[in-house]
């Protein structure tokens, strides 16, 4: 079977020479195992996106039911089911919220709110962090600030700044107070130098995931969105991979001082189980479109079977407590547990996060914070597959990324094996 | 629940308070039905994409059996479905074309298949006619020709030309072999005027779908091929409509001479029912790949939803005939009796397409072939929702475009209505 991958499946951001993935043949809960039925406990969700867990009773039901009745219809007609998707979401979004675009994912999702951000402002630039993935479509790939960016350069109008990253400071910073105010300055010293009115939105990650799960200091996101109201630029807030339970929070943004103007989510919004993002909009942006038209659209927008997985996930999530369970988890568990080998690990340069969204930074030397060499990278990855562990490893991190339905037994065995696993690198 | 729809759902390329959707409950095969009981024959195949009609049992059993498995993987790692879904895919494509790469849906095809041309020339730009909708991303959009792309042009590297389109030439030709050879002409002067060392990729719908099903004349394709031989250009074909039995073909281009680089697919692939879309890749080019990391890719790449209802749908087309029978009623029923319709009506320009793939071109006056005003394009569609027929509508056109399982009963049932329609227009 993984000949039959080999022959005809071309893989994303890869040399296709190189792969030996691993067979997924069935998952349950925070378990998933292969063809040959080696099991695996799933520290990635798969690409960060599995908060429920796998084959969630109630999600897998309700695909089902809603294939039974009507698995795909176009967007022009209203359907029930995408009408209380959107209705739950926005629910669970703060006052002034509601509206939802539905898109396919989180590349769309974001490409749609630059749009409507452009549009509602008549402006063109958007403005990003150079620690951000935003997708890989035209518009998004441009936004995003990491190495893939840069094959892929061809949309105008994005301009990139420096987040905060305390541990890799830009600015100098010794605290996480100067780290926001510095950052912030920084932020508003390119906004005058580009021209605020030339400014359509900020596109920013509520918390920088692939980059490195950079939870922001206290005070920048209510400096940004006091930059946002200064200069009358749209808050685009990137919830793909932060939102739905994984900081242990419904989004990401509740744990701070911020009110985004446009929300784009995936992911976990679902858990992944029907490919689905979208846009919840602000009502002074919703309503710019009451008769203007909106020059965006696709064929699979709220896609019934996506409708059908979204209302699933979030009441099984709700009724769960599973929201409360990660932030539980990340407090209890996963966060002091951490620290702990931080203590006793001279590889680890830092360990932060929250709910069930933790970074582990590894380094070569704790003074200079050389980042870990990628080839011992790819033997902590060995070493915690062969110890039954499915593993999310970025540049010099691992990302610890349970499902957000994660026992403390799970989460203490998934500690125990990296702990082993440093063991042996050392 | 129309209620509801309004208050919380945004929908695609509309300005939101002067939609009245209809609200879609269910489906069977060419008819969908509303919240009401009211039944309706579905000539638009939703957004052209229900190409084996609705609910089909094959294609929901498939769904509901692989969530009972698995939902969702990550796209780095191997599944049996999806490998399969490629195979499948690739045994209908022409000799030579073996890897699949899966996106969301077709704008995220084309996307890739840009990079990928991108990639693979090291040039930028990429030609596509301005009679075409390539989707709603950053890149896509730019691709696009017609006037959805006008207040999204945020990428850069796209020229356009225009294709043949005899009804309306822009080459002042009278026949279809002057049409073609004037179109080829046109194209490569533009490709010399550019600079063919710029040109990275041709994309081109194969037979243009939402700006006109523009059946192209004899020799255009082939010519097209030869231009980019010529100038060592990379051929991506625009399958997303056209593809997977619309023409009456498995590919619309298995109706020309013509052999592409790249073709993209969505739509008909698994006629929707799951958001799915992707890249067929020719040897040359996925071996380019081969030890060159490929820079893009997406979380639901490969989804195991997705490649089921792919696995079922070619396999269900392939067992019960569907694409011949989308060929015989294009050729026996819908062809002949569209054709006889323009005979009648006035309103009448032209009629073209094949398969279950038509346009009525609606002019207020034969001569000068002025478009018929969309005062009297909303009436036509009016009259045909009266008629218990979904009609699908673009400019002045009416695009005939049913499922292609659709029963001779059926297709005469739709003309009748048409018919009628049109009658009470004049």
């Amino acid at each position: 079977m993984v000949e039959a991958d080999r022959t005809h499946v071309f893989h994303s951001w890869s040399a296709q020479a190189s792969l030996s993935p691993i067979a997924i043949a069935g998952g349950l809960g925070c378990t998933v195992w292969d063809a040959d039925g080696r099991e695996y406990l799933d520290l990635s969700s798969q690409l960060v996106n599995v908060n429920i867990g796998h084959q969630h009773p109630r999600v897998v039901a309700a695909i089902q039911e809603q294939a039974s009745v009507l698995a795909t219809v176009a967007p022009a007609h209203a359907n029930a089911t995408r009408a209380e998707a959107a209705r739950l979401i926005t629910e669970l979004a703060p006052e002034g919220l509601n509206k939802v675009f539905f898109t396919n994912g989180g590349a769309d999702a974001n490409e749609n709110a630059i749009r409507m951000a452009r549009q509602f402002t008549g402006r063109d630039k958007v403005i990003s962090h150079y620690r951000s993935y935003h997708g890989n479509t035209g518009s998004a790939i441009a936004a995003t600030g990491d190495w893939r960016r840069v094959p892929n350069e061809y949309a105008r109008g994005h301009v990139h700044v420096f987040g905060p990253y305390l541990y890799r400071s830009e600015f100098w910073a010794e605290t996480p107070e100067q780290e926001a105010e510095r950052a912030l300055h920084h932020l508003e010293r390119v906004i005058q130098a580009e021209g605020p009115s030339s400014i359509a939105a900020m596109l920013f990650e509520t918390v920088p995931g692939t980059a490195g799960i950079l939870t922001p200091p206290p005070g920048y996101l209510r400096g940004v969105r006091e930059i946002a109201d200064r200069y009358g630029i749209v808050l685009i807030l990137d919830e793909v991979m932060a939102g739905f339970g994984r900081t242990g929070e419904w989004f990401a943004f509740d744990g701070y001082d911020v009110r985004p103007d446009l929300v784009t989510f995936a992911k976990g919004v679902n858990s992944g189980y029907v490919p689905v993002g979208g846009v919840i909009i602000s009502d002074a942006i919703a309503r710019h479109f009451d008769d203007t038209v909106f020059p965006g659209g696709l064929t699979y927008s709220g896609h019934p079977l996506a409708a059908a997985s979204i209302v699933a996930t979030i009441e099984a999530m709700r009724d769960e407590g599973i929201v409360g369970n990660a932030a539980r988890i990340g407090a209890d568990v996963l966060g002091p547990r951490l620290r702990e080998l931080a203590s006793r690990h001279e590889l680890i340069g830092e360990v932060r996060g929250k709910g069930v969204f933790w970074a582990v930074e590894l380094v070569a030397d704790r003074v200079t914070k050389a980042p870990l060499a990628a080839a011992e990278m790819a033997r902590l990855k060995n070493e915690l597959l062969a110890l039954g562990v499915l593993p999310f490893t970025a540049e010099n991190r691992l990302h610890v990324v349970p499902p957000a339905v994660i026992t403390d037994a799970e989460a203490e065995r998934g500690i125990a094996a990296i702990d082993a696993a440093l063991s042996a690198m050392s």
